[in-house]
């Protein structure tokens, strides 16, 4: 509802369901996710295998394709997933954002026992520190939501209040995931020298910043998009991690509006519509 | 002149010397250049190998340190690296912005045949320029100086005018090395989708700037400073690249004052100080 693409149409992007109809029949039936985005497969960035970076792709929910809140949706064959039996409908919706996750973590080139600072105890941020966790990272997630942190801390992973949080320049990698303007420069306060910050925000408007800090520092600055799926089925798959604390709610398509106003209280998380089929 | 760190005292952080004292005694009558990093040595940042980002690091001619604008200057004995008799006084100046130049390579990730796009003529980009030639990238640079772009021809680097440059987003790697606020920009406007900036202008004053670009089209920027004294050595004594197209006047130091003029004009690049020793 907040999105800076001008997209009209059904929004959502994080689904699971079954496959009615495809030329490919041995998909009919199955349950699957699928890659929001769908490229051109012609232009020089897709034959460079920078497909996701398509200027004439379109993108579920987002841009150009009606998305995941309805009955049904349409995609491309080699979009979309199996889900593994041994993975919940629940599970299976953090996929796309798990995949996002695993993308920050490849891009920030961790190596165990660096210290990593998640920003922001969104969603996304809460799934980047748990990935992070998983790769033996030691990470803390900073934020300013007592609930949301509380679910990192029965994770297992380190949380801080933003207050609470040292901005002396000592994390080996910090994600920026706060959905915030402000998110990069507290970021630049708290990376070391020589160290990587990954940025995961889109910040609509053009924002004010001093970039000198990042090259006197030798700061690495790293923007990061969608990620892999098969690396999110696989970590859910074999229980490496628990999505399922940052469920808040469930409701029906019926009830979207409620689902909405739900989403956008503040201590909610991830709100599920579903669809009886 | 120019300097963004406040710093009073002798500039001057590129020379070439002789050694008259040192504890080392073997070191005495040597020729030699010398890092312009003091770092204190005891520090965590020093402890991991991180001595050029020592935050109570005194910088030759930049901080806390008198510099090479005078008849002697002190550095550690660390800091120094002999000059091959093959490199001669107006080459060896070079090293200090060589060493810059070959940090942006290295940390720029280039491989064989990459689309390479470095902003700025002045002497740093074109030292840029032509280290990665030397690499073996495709290399063009991008300048409002005519005859500094005509150095770069001459070095067999494709040169064009700010103008006549495509802002198409093509380029696997751009240096930005304008010197000037609006270098990133463009910057952003050439690189193309996963590709990379190196970034080597300090801009002293916050500016403005949409990184939504960075994220959506997973950019990595990364900030650059100094570099390995000996890579630049040996590029020098193996006679890989002429720096000598870039000196474009000599003085002696009493006539500083003409020097800086000099250094002032439109055209000039890099201006030597001598003395006679």
């Amino acid at each position: 509802m907040k999105g800076y693409m001008g997209f009209r149409g059904v929004p959502g992007h994080e689904f699971v369901g079954r496959v009615v109809e495809s030329d490919r029949r041995e998909l009919i039936g199955e349950r699957v996710v699928g890659e929001i985005n769908c490229p051109c497969r012609g232009c020089v960035l897709c034959r460079a295998g920078l497909g996701k970076h398509c200027r004439s792709r379109s993108v579920l929910g987002i841009q150009g394709r009606n998305g995941a809140f309805a009955e049904y949706l349409t995609l491309p064959d080699v979009n979309l997933h199996r889900v593994p039996a041994s993975v919940s409908d629940r599970e299976a919706v953090f996929v796309e954002p798990l995949a996002a996750a695993c993308q920050a973590l490849e891009q920030s080139g961790v190596s165990g026992g660096d210290k990593v600072v998640v920003l922001g105890d969104g969603k996304l941020g809460l799934l980047i520190a748990m990935i992070f966790a998983v790769s033996g990272a030691a990470v803390a997630v900073v934020g300013t939501h007592e609930k949301k942190l509380a679910i990192a801390e029965r994770a297992g992973i380190t949380a801080r209040t933003v207050a609470g949080a040292a901005s002396c320049a000592e994390a080996d990698i910090v994600v920026e995931a706060t959905g915030s303007p402000t998110g990069l420069e507290c970021a630049l306060r708290m990376v070391r020298p020589g160290g990587t910050i990954v940025l995961k925000t889109t910040v609509a408007a053009p924002h004010t910043l001093d970039l000198s800090r990042l090259v006197v520092d030798e700061v690495s600055l790293i923007g990061s998009r969608c990620g892999s799926f098969d690396e999110a089925l696989a970590l859910l798959a074999e229980n490496r991690l628990d999505v399922l604390p940052l469920i808040s709610a469930e409701y029906p398509l019926e009830r979207g509006r409620e689902a909405f106003a739900k989403a956008g209280e503040r201590d909610s998380l991830k709100v599920l519509l579903t669809v009886s089929g």
